[in-house]
């Protein structure tokens, strides 16, 4: 299989450790995969870094050396404190390694954490990776319902969002029978791709408390979210009517299901969290390229200091190894 | 210590088989309970019955039988189907447990699942047990600021809401300053005299995901939260600001604090049940009596067969023990 080709996220946060400390995890494994960033910064982790010129190299040194795609740092790094003049050189290893993927040399993506404030003061204007990735990739062929959707794992769990970074107040109108359909829709069409589920099994969550009991506590669930599902039975997509969300995500609820479809940030995150709160993985469904990160921040507060748990990072790259195999493999 | 008086709830429902159960599993414990319901209904359950006159009886008959105070139903009991008919009885078995707390004949209530709609059917005007109970306590004197907080419990976590059962859309116009530093008082209040705990740690739930993210992601936090926990914290009440619901319940995080303060019902009670979904227990706070109830439904689906689980059902009785001990203790 081609090698996955890793971002260094944000250079002065924990990215470049988390890294390293994957390496060292993974680099018995079978799957390797390649850094885009600044050679200099990864050797600094206290790794042996083997500078590559493209993806397909790693797979020849990976065993000895991390693999990097070397993309010097116009600034030296300070850590924990971003610097907003690295903040392009993290946006163009972000576009490169899509690049990559989509040309068809790396077999996915797999993002380490961006820092908002700095890239927003160098003129990035994307949300997040996620929308950046998904303008990237807009003009690529894709077979199928487009994202992309936020899925976030953890144990047995898959827990995708209807709505994501949004106020509280503005769930409830943002929580339309078009975008629930189309979430279900790539969750499903993903979960058969790129997850090898032949037959995938949908939960919906239900917006109100006790799936609005009939109307008393919310009418959005009679009024949307069960004629959705309805129409995505129809569809041939196997989703239950909206269940109470509190009764979803014990161990004998999540045997029912293979993904949860959840209406807003805290209703999915929670549940992750709480079950996982080291190994997250964020998952971006339904876009030409395979996309994981770890499912948590740049970490300036801890950055360099050696405590940065990579549990997340090794996650994500075990989760989009598997991924791109499911993927190949149609 | 005086005994609990624990009350059948709805006779069609799971009540009685796991109130027998709970006397198997807790008869050779130290705290007696009464059973305040019908005596034949208990005989039923397979569990020897002991009928008594007052709560203080049931401390010499508890080791040897489930001690009932009988109060015969006017109609015979029909399993899985609730009968209107028989609902005055159940609101009667609450108002005379209630009643013997306030008498200082039992040391605390804990109640079995009512039935709603047969309930509302016969004349029931409460939205449930908790208002109900508040109300029949209304005019005993009470120590302190005044609930009923709701607390929903799961192994170490303890999750008290602000708002309960309300439909999602609604829930940020509920969610003001008074709304959370009285709920925030009570639950203070109640670790302390009922929890016996002497600096009890509180952590604020956020609203809004990431926070707000400094305004990013509403304004509530901003406008009333973080203002509130200032205010709390000045009267002498260890609260945090608002944090990230999606990192609040994890191992580590609820290690930080004794009980959070969530804002609505799926955000204390996905936790929770993603935690323990037996043994959870719903703790009215703020009330001159103690009340505990098992954390599910009356389950007329399931009810005699004899596979209801009393994990709950047994963790009120304990609580509620528990608790009477420690308010005893003042």
């Amino acid at each position: 299989m081609r090698p996955l080709v890793l971002t260094l996220g944000e250079p002065a946060g924990v990215g470049p450790e988390i890294i390293a400390a994957s390496w060292r995890a993974l680099s018995t494994e079978a799957a390797p995969f390649a850094v885009i960033g600044d050679a200099d910064l990864m050797r600094r982790q206290g790794v042996p870094v083997a500078e590559i010129m493209t993806p397909a190299d790693a797979a020849y040194r990976f065993a000895s050396a991390l693999p990097v795609i070397h993309r010097p740092l116009p600034r030296p790094v300070e850590v924990g404190r971003p610097d907003p003049a690295n903040a392009p050189s993290v946006a163009d290893g972000i576009e490169e390694a899509v690049s990559f993927a989509l040309s068809g040399e790396a077999s996915g993506v797999v993002t380490a954490p961006i820092a908002k404030a700095p890239m927003y003061a160098s003129g990035f204007r994307f949300p997040g990776h996620t929308e950046f990735i998904a303008e990237l990739t807009a003009d690529a062929p894709y077979p199928g319902t487009r994202g992309p959707v936020m899925m976030l794992t953890a144990q047995n769990l898959r827990a995708c969002l209807v709505t994501i970074h949004v106020a509280l107040d503005q769930v409830p109108e943002l929580v339309t029978a078009e975008r629930v359909a189309r979430t279900a829709r790539v969750v499903h069409e993903s979960l058969k791709r790129d997850f090898a589920i032949a037959r995938p099994r949908l939960a919906m969550a239900a917006l109100n408390p006790h799936a609005g009991e009939g109307g008393a506590l919310g009418l959005q669930e009679i009024d949307i979210l069960i004629p959705v599902a309805r129409q995505l039975r129809a569809e041939g997509i196997d989703i239950t009517d909206p269940r109470s969300a509190d009764t979803l995500f014990h161990d004998e609820a999540r045997a029912t299901y293979d993904a949860a479809i959840c209406m807003y940030h805290d209703q999915a995150l929670i549940p992750v969290k709480t079950l996982d709160f080291w190994g997250g993985v964020n998952v971006s469904l339904g876009l030409p390229v395979i996309r994981t990160s770890p499912d948590h921040g740049t970490g300036f507060d801890i950055a360099g200091k050696g405590i940065a748990r990579p549990d997340s990072m090794i996650a994500a790259i075990r989760l989009a190894s598997e991924m791109a195999k499911a993927r190949g493999a149609r």
